[in-house]
Parts: structure tokens; sequence; C-alpha cells
């Protein structure tokens, strides 16, 4: 999935108010989503989680592709320390602005991403702190779903073209079965 | 959110593989999609589970939209039925063909779509009984993901387009903030 980023040195999701046992699954989705969808590093404020990295590092492993990973940061230094660097932060929730008005003006620019995407509670300091809050719809659901859908406008879709040159494992698409080829079996 | 469905007469999302306690919250996610990208039923398989329940109900109570809801259905013996009644039946997989390749056709079909979307393992029975098995990436990462984007193809985003003259409580889009208005205050 690497080379998606385009014109943009990076494209990182970072993961706030992760709750250890309850988010384990919901952040492992995160995670995933953010590679499949072509972000090339994943990012989890607060704790780590030792569920959330193997499930992460045993996908990069399998099916390919080259992401950064870290855990454990400190959420709001690390939204500073994007910006002060030239990044710009993009914050996924329901309140803002609709993605569609947004998304050119976020694809035009070269500055690297910060991908912001919280769990129910978001401190203000996100709000106040984003180049962008950005609503994928203005409806309650899944910051899994919003990251995705955000992901996909900023690429146009083209994370979603079956590439079957790609290295290591991979499906064949198939309309009715479950063929892989490729790479190590996992 | 009423009215997305357009020339079909239904659109339902059909969870199966739900274990109760463990994907509690990701079959809530699910659930949340199907609603807020505009499916008109959720239907989840096996057994029922309170949380996802009451979760899916109290949305729909605070932010609006009517959802046909049930839960504890037999998952084979529904989809036999659903295409005994003249229904399609599509299941999201990631070894199934790429969405931009089906997506045109299956939004021309105006049979009442059931769209099946799985936990880990899904048996090889909704493989063979789908009318169309659909790839969003194939990649693995979420099923909560691949339905967002697959009923975002659906419906060619009309779902992200702010609607504010919709009934009941909503947001109002905002730069930076958290504006609500309408609606019962939940």
């Amino acid at each position: 999935m690497s080379g998606l980023a385009g014109p943009y040195r990076k494209v990182y999701v970072l993961r706030i108010g992760h709750r250890p046992q309850r988010d384990k699954r919901v952040t492992t989705h995160v995670a995933l989503v953010a590679r499949a969808f072509g972000a090339n590093g994943f990012v989890l404020a607060g704790s780590c989680s030792d569920s959330v990295e193997r499930s992460l590092r045993r996908v990069l492993e399998c099916w390919g592709g080259e992401m950064h990973y870290e855990c454990g940061v400190p959420a709001k230094a690390y939204v500073r320390s994007w910006r002060e660097s030239g990044g710009e932060v993009i914050h996924l929730t329901m309140y803002g602005v609709p993605v569609e008005r947004v998304i050119d003006e976020i694809r035009a620019s070269p500055r690297p991403k910060l991908v912001v995407v919280g769990a129910e509670k978001v401190e203000w300091f996100f709000y106040e702190n984003a180049d962008y809050n950005v609503a994928v719809t203005s409806e309650p659901h899944s910051e899994i779903a919003a990251l995705a859908v955000f992901l996909d406008r900023l690429y146009r879709g083209r994370e979603l073209l079956y590439n079957p040159s790609r290295p290591g494992k991979r499906v064949v698409p198939s309309a009715r079965g479950k063929r892989v080829t490729g790479g190590v079996e996992c």
C-alpha cells in the first residue's frame, strides 16, 4: 500500500482517547484501516496496547506495506509538534465541516497530514488546534468509518484499485471464492 | 437519513458472526454506520445484544431516522428467504470483486439489497449464496469501514451531503466548535 501518500511526505493517523481494554478491537480496526486506505503512519496516543500492535504487525508482515508505528505518545504535544514542523492537522468529528466542502483544499496542500481520530469524548484542545475539523456525515457513527471515507476521498478512490503487482501475499479477486497468491503463508 | 434508499425498496444490513461479549462495540459501529450511510434496516443474526440495541435505539431517538431492526434471526435462512422473495444479496469480503467493478451494476438493479457483513470467519455458504461478493480494497481491515465505503459508493456520496432540513436533532457544521440544533436534547 505504499506510494499512495502521493505529493505529501506523510499521512499519519493519530488515535486519541484509547481506553486500554474497552477499545482494543476498535483501535485495531482504526490501525488496519489506516494501512489499507493508504496512510503511512499510525500513532496511538496515551498508553500502548500489545493487542493492537500485534494485530497491526501481523498484517504488515503477512500482507506487506511499510508503516511507521508509535504508541504511548502524549497527544497534545504530538499535535503541537506536528504543526510546528510545518504539518497540518485534520480532526475527524461529526461537528466539523462536511468532507466534501474541504477535501479539495486539503488534497491540494502538500503539507504532511496528521488525521486525528477520537473515541467518544474529545477534548476541546483538538477542535481548537486542528487546521480542519472535518465531518464524514454529520451523524453519530464510527471513527473507523469516518477514517476510511476520509482517506478514500483524499486519494480519490485510488486505494480501492486492485494492484496485482504489489509485492507480498495478496488476494486474487474472485466472484465466488478465496484466492490468494504470493508472499508467505500466514 | 430516510429517503436515501432511492429506487430500491430496501437496503438492509445483515450482521453475521457476532460474538456476544467480544463484538458488541464493533457490531454497534456496524449498526450506526448502516443508519448514518443510508441503509433502512439492520438485522443481527444469531443472538441478540442488549448493548447494540440500546445504542442504536438511542441514536434513532436522539438523531432521528426510521430503521427496521431485528435480532436473533438464523442467518442462512434469512439469506435464502431474501433471495426467494426477489432480493439480492451482497456479501462484503476482501476476497471478492473490487467494488468499483460492480457497483454500477448493483446500483442499477432495483432489487432490494441485503448487505452481509461478517466478522473474522465467514462460512462458505455466504460466498456461494451471495449474488455479489464485493471487496472494499483486497486488504484485511474492518467490516465497519467496508460497509461505509460500500454504501457511500452505492449512494454516490449523497449521504455525505449536509441536510439542514431533516427533522430532529442535528449538527450545524462548524469549522471549530460543536453546534447542535432542533429535536430533543439527549
